[in-house]
């Protein structure tokens, strides 16, 4: 375990000591730890978009990965540390829901309650558990502490998760959201391969925001036609709303959260 | 010292090849350098903001590490590039007080001028010496070059410092300064436990930016009221002023080196 | 070839979860590459840009190195994927002229089209060839793999490149562009010690945007007198306008591409 990977993401930016200190706390440590930014960019306090991104980036990481994310508005409450143990890699992070769409498509075996404070710092802030307990947490797991060791086990139904939207169908329509923005300004929707199958070839019928977008199913973003908006495939499959070399976000103002409709039929000529 | 650790702080942003070139000098040097960025996102030309980050994050690292830091607007100037020698990790940058804040914390035992070419790039440019004199020092000392090989020792009384505002006392009050101002906009001042302890229990009177506030004394920014400022002992040591998931700072309108006064009773109530 | 160093360049930005997946690719088949940022903040599609930025980093990295360039545009169209082979270093990238300066710079010895799917990921998305091709092409080639064995030899006079303007002489001007425009402001131009030399000595006379300067040719950025610009040879050995703590490219509203004219005359003494 002496080449372990440790990933970090967290909403506390780049300007500021703070991730600094985390690694400096982990390479105390394991200095043979490898760390690994996923980002320090999630919108603060935003845990939906920290689930988001650590779900998106964790399945690409080698196995025994170990996992961070602070995105923590309750830090020093009563809200526990948690250590996710699944098939093949750790998470660890607050109890607010940051790591359960990620543990969930890696599958949960336990769950513990980071309580042993043998792996903590000596001193603990009640503002700054990124270093205090969850970096060397990290960096102990990493070294080959069994994660049972780290407090008592907690029931995978007592922690708390985030209702991401499940795709629902209402008549003809099917309703999801959007799960993120990217970036580039791509709209990236909770809707899958087996939507966009149910939903027709060659054009998609959206509608997000009140607006109606007749979009082209496009197998890349340089074929759609300037300033129309495309539909097409994302890397991590899901339905993505873009435009080619253009932000289609700004254009239709679209934010995280918003609701997005992929009809069956299309509303112009029915 | 293979796997030494080497820091990085500078003023250069991410979107250039400078922090690059650094890391790619240092390599050449010892590939088995462990780089950790502290930051590159301090404000241009700001040695004080600088000082303070590193100072914060110094501390955390390993026995051993080498800190550069480089805000240095007189590059190419007489100004002297400095190794600061501390009991337990070395110091890299220009002699104008960015290292001193960090390198008192950790005990000053040498200053040395670094001049000796053998361990600079063999073209020095006079604009990036970031690249060309303290990258390839810092690889050379972490591959175990003595310190006294850089150049001649240098008085500590000779070297430039910065005067970081001490807290006085004026009657009933005590006088400080924002020391940073944080990504979540959190307002860190230079008072202590000491002076928290002075101040009284349950509220504190604070006077920032010609503004009177009476501040919850809190134990996690969560404890804080929807909208009200709340003071908290942060993560450094240091009292701060903050809002609930928003930004004090930008509510108050505060920027580091703003005067703050600390009150041993309320003013309101006098 | 366990400890070989792996750049990237992309335009992706650091907060999507995109720059994350590409190292945890790269990690999982080669744990011991050491990967390095030149940078994620190339303007988005701007191809031009990244050329530049990788061409002013390379040099400084050691034997060996990979450089990984994504400004990818046209990314799932039919554009290649390309794997060029320099004497000391390989470059991987699409075809669209991103990686041809640093590779010219570093000298072609043969181009090729990356090809051989047995060292892609297993599903590659339309959209993301950074993490599913050019990412796994570099983690084999740092194990070793030999560059030929990615697919069929393309002929230099083939790949797609990048105009990048020469200097010209007109009369007794010579006409060139703004290479970039980098944080603090520094406009460089791809004037370089020849064409300082024709220029004169003391002040050289600079059109740029319209505006006739003339600047005071410098050692130091801090040589300059507060607000008036002034002329330095840079840190890449060109020509660069830049103000002692100030943003050049801001007063003159210059952004990369302009054209600049370096007069061997006074044109206000004419």
């Amino acid at each position: 375990m002496a080449n372990a990977i440790i990933t970090l993401t967290t909403d506390f930016g780049l300007r500021d000591p703070y991730v600094a200190e985390m690694k400096a706390v982990i390479l105390s440590i394991n200095p043979n730890a490898t760390i690994v930014d996923i980002t320090h960019e999630i919108e603060k306090f935003n845990i939906r978009m920290g689930a988001h991104i650590l779900a998106s980036a964790a399945p690409y990481f080698p196995l025994s990965t170990i996992h961070v994310a602070v995105i923590d508005p309750e830090v020093g409450t009563r809200r526990r540390p948690l250590l996710i143990e699944s098939d093949n890699c750790c998470f660890l992070g607050p109890d607010n829901g940051v790591l359960v769409l990620a543990a969930k498509r890696l599958g949960i075996k336990h769950v513990y309650e980071v309580s042993n404070r043998d792996f903590m710092r000596s001193k603990i802030s009640n503002t700054f558990h990124g270093r205090d307990i969850f970096a060397p947490a990290a960096a102990f797991l990493s070294k080959g502490v069994s994660p049972k060791k780290f407090g008592p086990e907690v029931d995978i139904d007592e922690i708390v998760t985030l209702s991401f939207a499940e795709v629902t169908r209402k008549g003809e329509n099917m309703v999801g959201e959007v799960l993120h923005v990217d970036n580039f300004g791509n709209i990236i929707t909770n809707f899958g391969e087996r939507e966009l199958k149910a939903a027709g070839k060659g054009f998609l019928n959206v509608s997000i925001g009140g607006i109606d977008l007749k979009l082209k199913l496009c197998k890349s973003y340089a074929d759609g036609e300037a300033g129309k908006p495309l539909a097409i495939l994302g890397s991590h499959d899901f339905l993505e709303i873009a435009l080619n070399q253009d932000s289609a976000a700004e254009k239709f103002k679209v934010k995280i959260g918003d609701k997005v409709i992929l009809r069956t039929y299309d509303k112009r000529h029915a």
